[in-house]
């Protein structure tokens, strides 16, 4: 599959970021499920560029769901969502010159030229907004079930965000931050990091740390539909994403077998992990704690640095600047897709294992 | 899918750690590819155990073909190879206690108490022995075709070997090597490691770093098809790995866009690239350059201490010392696999984008 | 896969009869096809109903097209069309009772009650204008590859037409008429037979058969991947087909194997076949031939007599007549949609065996 | 997928008819189901040739577990059976003849010659023991839930069979009958016509009738995940089968709307339908009634007459008469490929519907 993911709950993606729309495909979500545009307004808020450590482009984001959604609720059949594009500014790309970093040199071989090239067309960043207003009303349903999922940057360039305490907490803390950070201190200075690099015309890079709790224990399979590794094919689709790790990540490399397991132990007759090195998973099924994992976004391919590349069309060597509108930072846009890739591929393997009915109302 | 993955070529495992045998059928496999034997066999010696870092289980790991093989080249059919177990003593393991670090509570909250448990079952690195030799006919397939896949461990608890130099001979250098560094002193201070560690009954993780050359660009998708994604998920199927980055991986967090993009130029009329930050994909599409990833391997869970942990049918809270045989590294007999699943994935990306018969002889 | 179907071109659904649009996307075709709004518009016409032997609702099937199309070629990422539904009349449907031959009770237990059930909601054959939509553009791609497909109305109660003859003059007959029949007098006994029992309120059902020609030899593949089980699970999702066969089809079972062989002959260095009763597959997989397939659509099951049936909201038997517009027959309509299924099925065979650009012009 | 079928429980088949084994992969099946080794030998027997009416070929058909059955229960993780081949002839054979009504020619094209060509190699209706081998275990699990399939001979030639008219009991009655009809004559006549036939050295095909009862009401999907539309694609791996229809099939196309519509009523506060023109499916949907279909089986293409054909080898125009030992009649042994195909692929709907644990004892 290309441009969808999931198996028995389904997501595919459209558009790119100058033509008419983007948007997305939701099918397999469960019937009942209530719909609230506030919800998905306020998930496509988060992905929106604000400030000055975003792109100028501001997009109004008005979505409009053209099925799946009736009387105020999910139909079970496919829910479709599309997102204009108002505030393109087409006259900014050339074609020719493969920005480095960028997806332009790939495509080109890839499409031979016939890729809509403008704004990065079909692999902007833009192309995402459908996955996140997705994910607003998948959300709602994990909600009902207990399951809650957060995001929050846990590194930029040197700056390093506490870890999850109070999950609970926490994740709604992130909730309502569009600088999705968990200590104050943290978010003041990469703010102040991402704003000294923007004068510098140049970028930074980070990690987010995402969690989700209340996922039961024995929701995965071994070998080739692991937890991980369904999850980090859906997180590698985030434009800029370079790694996923799960609970103590490369961190593992320098601990022993006794401080990288997590023991066990019943309490109230439920069982619990003393730590959770292993990000909740386990031979690749959940084991009933949150589940951990660490993405890692380079920075931000577009910078204002002339840079030597190639005209691809032209074949000869070149020196190049970037034109047009660019974010020094999207780490914290990104975390909006992270958490909704999240969401929607735990409700796909919740789906897997209990089947279609899960997320329903009427399938408790 | 649960033990199959592909889309054009896919591999279906099978098979548990002390049943009759273990196996993998490939299927989508070109026709023509030579089957030689010898090949098979020096894939599976380099993921048996071997020498003090090593469980003590020896298995002669001999394997029949049973289909998809016809006067000594692949059919086009389904290739079925089975391993037999010889070796299992069951006596070894009991049912109840949850070792700390493996599957053992997930499996039981998956499988209600029905699962093989004995050695691990079906999430024993034992059923990995199949991936490793369905590979071997797949490489001389991408052999033929220029593309060449190697393995080695980068990092071994504070031990570090150093990056690809010359990729074509240092991927021929680490066919050969069992316990795979670019550096002999690499090896001989990570096995002196290994071994100290092995002398206090505890275990050691660490990273391995593969390169495959010889990709045309051009090859992978935006989204949900991507050559990091696409490959991420295999990888999470070897036991023990609990994170992959492509490229300066996590390094990302650290530098500035400027730094991280890789800039290109025209050698001779050939796009080079001047450095692999990116791992040689872009957007998700391979770029040409090498692709290069890291895989974080957690150290081996079974370890001769004794620990904390629940026996779930007792519902007890017990002190457990893990019985058997067990390797106190594993990281490089994960390489095999690791190694093996690169070829398979690479293969079936390829077979997706120029179809059924670029591997076969008649296809080129 | 639930509004997904194809391998490596793949077709998604949206919508609802009633609700604000319909739509498809299109992911995996090649680039630089180019798009035809008039090739698009003509497709459509042939889907919408007219006459007497039609509904009423008439629509104006204006479509717009979202992604996947630049400088008017196909771009290779994915192709989003979505066409408004601006006729629906709402307050001719209620809830409850179960339509004899409809789905409304089989969606009721399985969306339990949240389904939209204005006008059939997602099972409304209104959703297949998507489909018609999207193949108009693969058409173009065939036909440059020397492929084309065409359906007529074999038999309609008991009028049958002649067989195809000559193929590619039949075929281009066929793209002209919405009522598609190869001799004039089947199409005039069948209207006229239609129209008769829509005067009776009652409707009737027939058989479609379809050719596509210019096939290569070698397409499809053994057991599960066989042309004739991916054609045939696109086709029943034609609302009211209820059977698909190939080549003689029923009439094999009246046949000697001696007359059910079709023999092979050398014509100018190419292989020719006697006859085509194996309808183009052998094994599941081309040989050259003609693909010939026949489709049975059943009556329309909204007639204008009254039923026995039950409310199951108010759980009671009840006598019902069906309100609203409805078609006496649907399956001329229901060829246009068999026929883009053929093209788009036919596609995605096309690009698993000889891969992604095989339909771009650059591929050739 | 090439060789493999199913979404939430897949069936992989792999294996040549002169290579060492056939055998199959259920990967998905529920754990704790029992297994019987009686019941799969059973299986087996029903598709063993015998007498007059069958190959020479006698394979005793010893099948071995490698994997996926631990204290004679499944466990939940993929069950490997391989069956030995053991009397194969292969001197009966030679290469470049292209047999009429066989997939020689098609294979050819497709693997260019690779192809293990010995008794039809992967085409060989020998493959299908490991299907049929599968579905026993399978039968067992959709029993213990109430649900029943079987399938007789319908018609044979001009000799037809009465329909169902107590399922049950029916259903009973063909699961040891290894010619299934449902009235004794019927058997006798069609017997008689096979081996005049026989006599000869011609073939005879026919028409399957199937029926699952006890399917609950709301499994399957619309569009592209239809009941229809999934059995017909897992029927049509039946070497042999050219159409399937649902319920009334073909003769939809001479009846009224009024006629084909199924009426509802409650009974007892059931849902029960008076007729079943539709079996069972409305809207690609279960609705209770049982599921009915028929599946057009065309006679052996092996007979012994000389035919005209090609030798794809020499590029010559032959005459060719098929050596080795081939049956008159194969619809009998067909019943139980298509009967366990049946069983696979409603378990494998219902397993999606109703979550992984639907068929576990425990999930009850």
């Amino acid at each position: 599959m290309k441009n969808t993911i999931g198996t028995a709950l389904t997501l595919t993606l459209f558009g790119e970021s100058h033509g008419p729309a983007i948007g997305a495909v939701l099918d397999g979500l469960a019937p009942g499920i209530p719909v609230n545009e506030d919800d998905i307004a306020h998930a496509l808020d988060m992905r929106r560029p604000s400030g000055k450590i975003s792109t100028k482009r501001r997009e109004p984001d008005e979505f409009s769901i053209l099925s799946g959604v009736f009387n105020g609720r999910t139909t079970g059949t496919p829910l479709c969502i599309v997102i204009k594009n108002e505030n393109a500014q087409s006259r900014d790309y050339d074609y020719g010159p493969a920005r480095p970093g960028h997806a332009d040199y790939a495509a080109y071989m890839k499409y031979h030229g016939y890729e809509d090239y403008r704004g990065g067309g079909h692999f902007s960043g833009r192309v995402t907004a459908g996955i996140v207003a997705a994910s607003a009303i998948v959300r709602t349903a994990l909600k009902a079930r207990g399951i809650l999922v957060g995001t929050h940057i846990s590194q930029l360039c040197s700056v390093r965000d506490r870890g999850f305490i109070d999950y609970k907490e926490d994740i709604e803390l992130l909730y309502n931050k569009p600088f999705p950070t968990l200590m104050d201190e943290a978010e003041a200075q990469m703010r102040s990091a991402a704003e000294r690099c923007a004068e510098l015309g140049d970028s930074v890079g980070g990690v987010l740390q995402t969690a989700a709790i209340g996922m039961p224990a024995g929701v995965g399979e071994p070998f080739f539909g692991t937890v991980e590794g369904e999850l980090s094919r859906a997180i590698f689709a985030v434009p800029g994403v370079k790694g996923v790790t799960f609970g103590l990540g490369t961190g593992f490399a320098g601990v022993f077998g006794s401080e990288g397991n997590d023991e066990l132990r019943y309490e109230d007759g439920k069982v619990e992990f003393t730590k959770n090195n292993n990000g909740g998973v386990n031979g690749g099924i959940t084991n009933g704690a949150p589940v951990i994992f660490n993405t890692v976004v380079k920075p931000t391919p577009s910078i204002y640095k002339p840079q030597n590349t190639v005209d691809f069309i032209k074949k000869e060597n070149i020196v190049h600047t970037v034109r047009g509108r660019h974010d020094p930072m999207i780490i914290h846009r990104a975390r909006a897709v992270v958490d909704a890739l999240t969401v929607i591929t735990l409700a796909d393997l919740l789906t897997v294992r209990y089947g279609d009915d899960y997320l329903c109302p009427e399938g408790k």
